[in-house]
């Protein structure tokens, strides 16, 4: 934890029009009160740091020499936007970041007219100014539209999208490529037509790639896979052709911590009456703060620390996350089957691939920021036999959506979907809730969604799905660590479509898919107390749905209540569809439903965004009662209730 | 219509294996004929002809050189690949292409070992084939992956993203990029490093543009938005840059139509040891057959059609096509309104908005193959106050799903979605249905879902949109044409969230969301006649649920049908759970709902599939009387029946 520390120059700075009244040579100082700032907020909440230290300069540069809130600044993920927060009035709160009530770990539009457009997926932003660009140019408004761009962000297919269509915009449009790796360029390739045939024989193609091999000694990233988009945007500082080809003038690279290049080329760029722009700027991650520069991920994401030694508090030791017990178990299967492959679009150990990786390097795939191309991949090598792995958080497994449709499903290819964060997911927020994957896959043919109730059943699920081989499979596990459960030393083959009673009773009838297990078990126990002797069932699937167990469940039991981390469309919504396909519900049925409400919650602790969701212990057990008096009202209203 | 065609050469390859028993001199004849039977076939079954003339030489060359199937080859979308059917066993039943029970008019895994990947959605060829090729490697097995890509799938995000994975394959992957236009090269781009600081002054720029300027009165295309990415393929042929850049060995370009070329190229391609290699074939769209040639589309869908003249059968005249009623109000409604913008993902045409185009050109925008993009510079505008239309079929929506949820609705952005092709689509088959819109867009928070009866309920919703500033609004129609109702000629803002009772009846309830509404009708008839007062109601919004109607109909009816055009979890999940939530099943409901079957339809007369689908007339008497029916059989059984 950290005092405030001493800032008088940022002191006079509440937002950009004060920054605009400064001269250039306060600058400096302000950037470093600014870094310095942004180090101590940090160090209290925890959060994205290297991010923010890399663009300190620019974020000063850019509200100084631009027009904000006028000219329409989009943060690409928004992780790196603290210090922009600090200087567009924010920074009273600044020690509230990612906490319930406080401000958003990235940009939020109903936070500040200066985030005009709210991000944290990546890629989005070129799209985004491109919007703002051309929505004043045909208003004949004022205004830009400015997009600060990762050089990671440009390997997602959506930036090359906006990118080929960023010439509608003219000079309104300035991307801003924000490159905090410094690589060598890639080879500059150049073939003439009449050398087509000359250059597929043998022989030119060994030259060439005898070239391509004493390029890649001195270039430590060349031979990444992940790692080419980001080269190839860092290998336009030698021309800029890719951007100039789509319609981009190229201006760069530029010391992106140099404030004396930094302004005048923005003035220039701001000036210019041709257009789109695109500035490469070269930043280096963690600047300014030494643990982060020393660091291996630059302090990416930490926990609270302490300022002066850079010492991040260490969470208590406990069971492991889950996304490590499915990359374990993954990487031991694989020692057996040598078909198992894991793929992961730039999220190596967020997803556990990392440590399959470790084990099996040759079959695990980082394609980088592209969901779409790994899930695609995967269903080619499915196609060929193998059995593949795709691990993506639920919220971004939305971006490949028409491949899990298109290519997947509907040529029912076994593509196993390990599928983390799915649910509610703390101080992240909305953007990262894991909210809607049972709606949108449980309605496709073809599709097995599983939930793991527990770190032990994620291990039965993952070697469940690696046995699956006759159509596509999902697997779906919150955030976080486990329930603290042993681990099997055998994982078990569960039967497609069927779920387990893990407590036996009369009246009351969970039926739980996932990890409210626990609280479903906690809600018979006081069910219990209240003498109404409880069921409670793990339905392990929400497709195929164990209908023989449902419907034993619904018409043995007085009151049955589904439960899920789901929004609406998920699993309580196919229960009721089957008992109303199967006629039970034309007797009567006290069936109720208990999923994510129906809007968009903001970051929190995880126990209060549960209490906010209803779906606690108490909430069904209140669910329960309110079912039960149900009848008794009805019976007085004469049957029908408002 | 056609008779079949003389074709002595032909009618000796059964299969590839027979292609390459050939001498190399004998194979522009087979291409010959092999252009000649294709034309043959879809004279009488109608389909994309444009496409697969243009590739004839391509697809006898591929079969001819690379040892296919082993050699895993992947045409992107599909729809080029009649040859390559007549050339893989598949002859015989070409004259069956895109009818129930026949040849899909796409590639299908489950036709032939031909077709080792089935597509109709664009650009996902690199990607599968990288995942044939890794495979291969993994095992250590033989056979490469070949992906045949066009310039326009080439503007899609997920083409990007494959070829920045492509190096992983080595000479296992080939890429052949089709080109079916010839266009000027862009400007070649070049800028040093040094020059970053000169380049942003206004000098500068002035002449570049100038000399921009210049090259644009030489090239008919550059100015084209949605060409970039084409042009940037197609400019690749004076280095092949951006190939090599990303780990390609680039070849070409080469006459596509010149087997004298084709042949050795492909020979030395298919035995380099370097790799991956990218082929660039020029090819003309519609060669050999000059009606087709002379035609401004080139044939590239067609009717069935006179093999002597090119003559098409017409429909004959009738209500318009909803794509068309979209088109015509939007256009209408910008007359007044200046902030109605029209965005489509290159199907100008298919959605209308090539009508809305010609009346405020500045307000279109044709992106491109880039839903995603497309969506979230949709939202971008709505953020800056404009009124966009994202005009997108329903199951390409799917490919821009990320930035529906992430861009739009978290942040509320009143962006407008016109989703075409919502439901069955007849000839186009599974992958162009659009099944599950209802049940992906009603699952998330923010968003309102509405489904047009007829063409005149598409007119006052298109308006009701356009006036909805909100939030996100998104308005389904189905492929084809209107019922036949007038048009309106005021447009009614209709209440958001409320439904219209279109029949007043007593005892069934059908609540119709969509275009079955006419069914519904005449199932109330049917049901009337059988002395069973309906009421038929027309709901109009799958999200926010007319609760207050539907309360009323649920409680007052003694049996109730939901149906719609769409899969499980849509509407019928939704009334279902609104009935739970309410406790309104407590006491006992006869309520059905009627969706699309658990499956994928494949391709067929649209009545025959809506048979399959059991969402006639029939069905729904059926549905209603066998629920009536329950309850007596309920009784006799105790209360529940299996």
């Amino acid at each position: 934890m950290s005092d405030v520390p001493h800032t008088p120059l940022l002191d006079t700075v509440d937002t950009p029009a004060d920054l605009r009244k400064l001269k250039p040579s306060q600058l400096r100082q302000l950037a470093d009160e600014l870094r310095t700032e942004t180090i101590s907020a940090v160090g209290v909440t925890g959060g994205h740091l290297g991010s923010g230290l890399g663009v300190v300069e620019l974020t000063v540069a850019i509200h100084y020499v631009f027009n904000t809130p006028e000219d329409r600044l989009v943060w690409d993920v928004g992780h790196q936007c603290y210090p922009h927060k600090i200087l567009t009035g924010r920074r009273s709160r600044i020690r509230t970041l990612r906490m319930g009530g406080g401000l958003s770990g990235f940009t939020k539009r109903s936070e500040s007219e200066y985030d005009p457009f709210g991000a944290a997926h990546s890629s989005t932003s070129i799209s985004a100014a491109l919007g703002f660009a051309v929505a004043n140019k045909l208003s004949d408004a004022p205004g830009k539209g400015i997009a600060v761009i990762g050089d990671g962000a440009m390997s997602a297919g959506m930036a090359y999208e906006a990118m080929n269509n960023a010439e509608a915009a003219g000079n309104r449009l300035v991307v801003i490529l924000n490159d905090n790796d410094m690589s060598i360029a890639p080879p500059v390739g150049g073939l003439s037509a009449y050398l087509a045939r000359l250059i597929s024989s043998h022989e030119y193609l060994g030259l060439r790639s005898l070239a391509k091999r004493a390029i890649r000694r001195v270039s430590r990233r060349l031979s990444s896979v992940a790692g080419k988009a980001e080269e190839y945007a860092r290998g336009m500082a030698t021309g800029g052709t890719l951007f100039e080809e789509l319609g981009f003038y190229y201006v760069g690279p530029i010391d992106g911590h140099n404030l004396d290049h930094l302004i005048p080329v923005l003035e220039n760029v701001r000036d210019a009456e041709e257009g789109p722009i695109l500035v490469h700027v070269v930043t280096q991650k963690g600047k300014g703060y030494a643990p982060a520069e020393n660091s291996a991920d630059k302090y990416h994401g930490v926990q609270k620390f302490d300022v002066i030694t850079g010492a991040q508090v260490k969470a208590p030791p406990g069971p492991p996350a889950y996304q490590n017990v499915f990359g374990e178990t993954l990487a031991k299967l694989a020692d057996a089957d040598s078909r198992i492959c894991a793929i992961t679009a730039a999220m190596p150990s967020g997803t556990g691939v990392d440590k399959f990786a470790k084990a099996h390097p040759d079959r695990a795939f980082d394609v980088g920021i592209a969901e779409q191309h790994a899930v695609t991949f995967a269903a080619g090598l499915a196609a060929q036999g193998m059995r593949p792995f795709c691990a993506i958080y639920s919220t971004f497994l939305q971006r490949a959506y028409d491949q899990v449709v298109h290519d997947v499903a509907i040529q029912n290819l076994p593509v196993r979907f390990a599928i983390d964060r799915a649910g509610l997911v703390g101080a992240d927020g909305a953007t990262h809730a894991g909210s809607f994957d049972i709606a949108y896959l449980a309605t496709l043919p073809n599709m097995v969604v599983m939930a793991a109730a527990d770190e032990a059943e994620l291990v039965h699920m993952t070697y469940t799905a690696a046995e699956h081989d006759s159509g596509p499979i999902a697997l779906r596990y919150p955030r976080g660590n486990g329930v603290g459960v042993e681990l099997p030393q055998v994982p078990q083959k569960l039967e497609i479509g069927k779920g387990r009673i893990v407590r036996e009773g009369k009246k009351v009838a969970i039926l739980s898919l996932g990890t409210r297990l626990a609280e479903a078990l906690k809600a018979a126990d006081a069910l219990e107390a209240r003498g109404l002797s409880t069921t409670v069932a793990d339905l392990r699937f929400a497709k195929p749905l164990d209908e023989e167990l449902i419907r034993r469940l619904l018409t043995t039991h007085e009151v049955a209540v589904t439960i899920e981390e789901g929004a609406i469309g998920g699993l309580g919504a196919h229960v009721l569809t089957f008992a109303s396909d199967a006629g039970l519900i034309d007797a009567g049925l006290k069936l109720r439903t208990m999923r994510l409400p129906d809007l968009f919650q903001d970051q929190d602790k995880p126990e209060k965004q549960y209490d906010d969701a209803r779906l606690n212990a108490e909430h069904i057990v209140d669910t329960v009662l309110t079912a039960l008096r149900w009848n008794e009202a009805a019976v007085a209203d004469g049957g029908v209730r408002a």
